[in-house]
């Protein structure tokens, strides 16, 4: 079994990852040691203050040793977003020879392509419910809370749990009553579930859940095949559920599928999706959530789908949802990014689908994405390796290999590291 | 085994995909239909001047027979990229119905973060080198160079065939003279090889090859446990193989490896990076591909590598080689493509190490990266469907899953295809 803290007990793969990887969280403080587990980061690039202090220092740990500068030209943008506030005088090095580092002269002002990222991203973890009932292996409960708790450990603050659909559609999910009556309330921690209509809600509030998740379709005939009603019929069902929940002060969270392309129509107008995000958003939904539910997406279709929704619903109450059929989510994400979304969803261990049997179709895996933005010097509050330690306990009870390739090649970095 | 024309057996597939995945090589006649195997592209958006055409006619093929909008647009412009020119008046839709789409109004232009994107990339095929030579399983010369000939065959017109290199490190590649001399010589198609120095170089030569290329580390470590020297002698090396190219009218390329983080070192610093590119580019290299070896680079460390080397080298001369250890090709090239570069190293189905199995690191699919590009509107003049053959050939040698995630699903989507 994966244990986090291997990370800490590694030989010489920790002296090189350590430095490697230096996520934004774990370098606000020069005394704090990066991790294993973090890719590396904008913290790399040394701010030009310590100039002397990097001459002066030649040992690797010393050297990586700086970096804040993100977090602190960041510091004092009173939004979500870095316009303007990443031209500051970040230095970077050249090396004269491996142990010899100096300053030669400061970059003018990070790449272009990085202004306007978020801050800070909030991970909606959807692999107990978006995941597990899309895996052909039905997971027993307590599996299933084991799962969620080890979710919570690694510092998720939103974790869909399960799903309020009929059994008969969703056996992966028939016991989402005792998978919500076996979680405690977690101070900070949300555990929003599906429900389909007023019978579901009911009784997922029955159940003790304290927010709830509604889904439209952008495609009429995928809303036909996959809930057996027309878009329109299925905002009426939802409309319900928003009413009932607004008396009980439920969130609701709104999903809209099929937001690039659709299994029986082909490609879905950007407009279309704006139609039906607006409808969701303006019958009380806090937060839409749009979904390339086949995967079909690239940067070149999703910008486009994401100017049309944000020319109707501010930004800051936009997610998306990519699943990696095609391998494009994470280029999907980064132009996300670009536009400003800030909210994104995804499951452990790519859950969803064995990514590597024939027809692999999950969802793009937590731990790529939290590399991804640690990379970028995006605050996420999650644990990379606590994280990775759930997606290896699920991965293990499906049976098979994790779909994240961080969790693999990191996987591959401890394992090495173990026999020296 | 797949067959290229399957594409055009599928059934209801057919429709949708040949709907849903226009590429814009593939619509610049309205009498050509796309393909299944092309991503949902940019020119799925109908120009205003459709308008019309549009509300009269209702079919899908129809309403996917429009979109040239992009190669038009594009045609106006003299360079190589799009910066201002895409915000030109594109038409979407929205529809009232899933059979009858009507124009609701024009989006004002194109998502601001696809400006700056090359017109036209230029695939590197790496895979018969750089992809076999990191595999377990020593190839028979016959199927190296028929993965060759299928790889021409897809429009390729780059296609890196094999490393002088000593077979005492390298022996996956110790046939490379009898792969170059079982090469036909095919106008418009190079098959550069890799020499290390002036007798792999001579060697090469010998061999009848027509273009070379030489590869350095922007880590010190690295690049004396890789080839045995240091940074400094590597490029006195080079620089002999660059003359003795010259007066042969031979063009060299160079790599740079470990842009991003090294094994030994850790964290690359972006100037020593710049600093080795421009050697190599000074002493005559004509094209300079920087290889994130290890794949740890996210767009945060890779746009500010980036933005270093182009700061001292033209960026029609850059290529970016990533390898998908982490997952992050996609995202990274996605970058890459933003800041202006426009050559791009691959390997057709991932080849360069196991991609399902415990440790797997190959380069990104030349698949995967194919359909992004068509997905953004760009021209590679490779065809997917053809790519996918070459990919599934060497795969089956190999004994093994593509490690192309849009292989693996396109495969999934023709063989459910041929059971209809």
């Amino acid at each position: 079994m994966l244990s986090s803290n291997i990370f800490s007990k590694c030989g010489r793969w920790t002296t090189f990852f350590s430095i490697a990887f230096s996520p934004i969280s774990n370098l606000t403080s020069s005394s704090k040691m990066p991790t294993l587990q973090d890719p590396l980061s904008l913290d790399s690039i040394p701010r030009s203050s310590d100039l002397g202090r990097l001459q002066r220092n030649t040992s690797k740990v010393t050297k990586m040793d700086l970096g804040t500068c993100l977090t602190e030209t960041r510091g004092c943008s009173r939004s979500n977003t870095s316009k303007n506030n990443l031209t500051s005088n970040v230095g970077t090095l050249c090396g004269q020879d491996h142990n010899n580092y100096v300053l030669v002269e400061a970059v003018p002002q990070f790449s272009h392509i990085l202004k306007g990222m978020p801050r800070f991203v909030k991970i909606v973890e959807v692999g107990p419910r978006d995941g597990l009932q899309n895996e052909k292996l039905i997971i027993p409960t307590p599996v299933k809370v084991e799962l969620i708790q080890k979710l919570v450990s690694s510092g998720l603050s939103v974790i869909e749990a399960t799903s309020f659909v009929s059994p008969k559609w969703v056996p992966q999910l028939a016991d989402a009553r005792d998978v919500m009556q076996s979680i405690p309330l977690i101070p900070g921690v949300k555990f929003p579930v599906l429900t389909p209509n007023l019978k579901g809600f009911e009784a997922a509030i029955a159940s003790g859940a304290k927010e709830v998740a509604v889904f439209a379709s952008a495609s009429e005939s995928f809303s036909v095949s996959n809930i057996n009603c027309s878009i329109e019929e299925s905002l009426e069902r939802y409309h319900k559920v928003v009413s009932a929940a607004k008396d009980l002060a439920i969130p609701v969270r709104g999903y809209v599928s099929c937001v690039v392309g659709c299994p029986v129509e082909g490609p879905v107008p950007p407009k279309k999706v704006a139609h039906v995000a607006k409808r969701l958003y303006d019958i009380g939904c806090y937060e839409i959530s749009l979904g390339d539910t086949i995967g079909v997406g690239t940067p070149g279709t999703v910008s486009p789908m994401l100017d049309a929704v944000m020319s109707v619903i501010p930004v800051d109450k936009l997610a998306v949802h990519f699943h990696d059929t095609y391998g494009q989510s994470l280029a999907n994400i980064f132009a996300a990014l670009q536009m400003g979304i800030s909210v994104i969803d995804c499951s452990v261990a790519g859950l969803g689908g064995c990514p590597y049997a024939k027809g692999a179709s999950g969802n793009v895996a937590t731990e790529d994405v939290v590399y991804m933005l640690n990379g970028l010097g995006v605050t996420t509050n999650v644990d990379l390796g606590k994280l990775m330690v759930a997606g290896d306990f699920i991965s293990k009870h499906l049976g098979r290999q994790s779909g994240s390739k961080v969790a693999i090649a990191l996987s591959r970095v401890t394992a090495g590291a173990s026999k020296m």
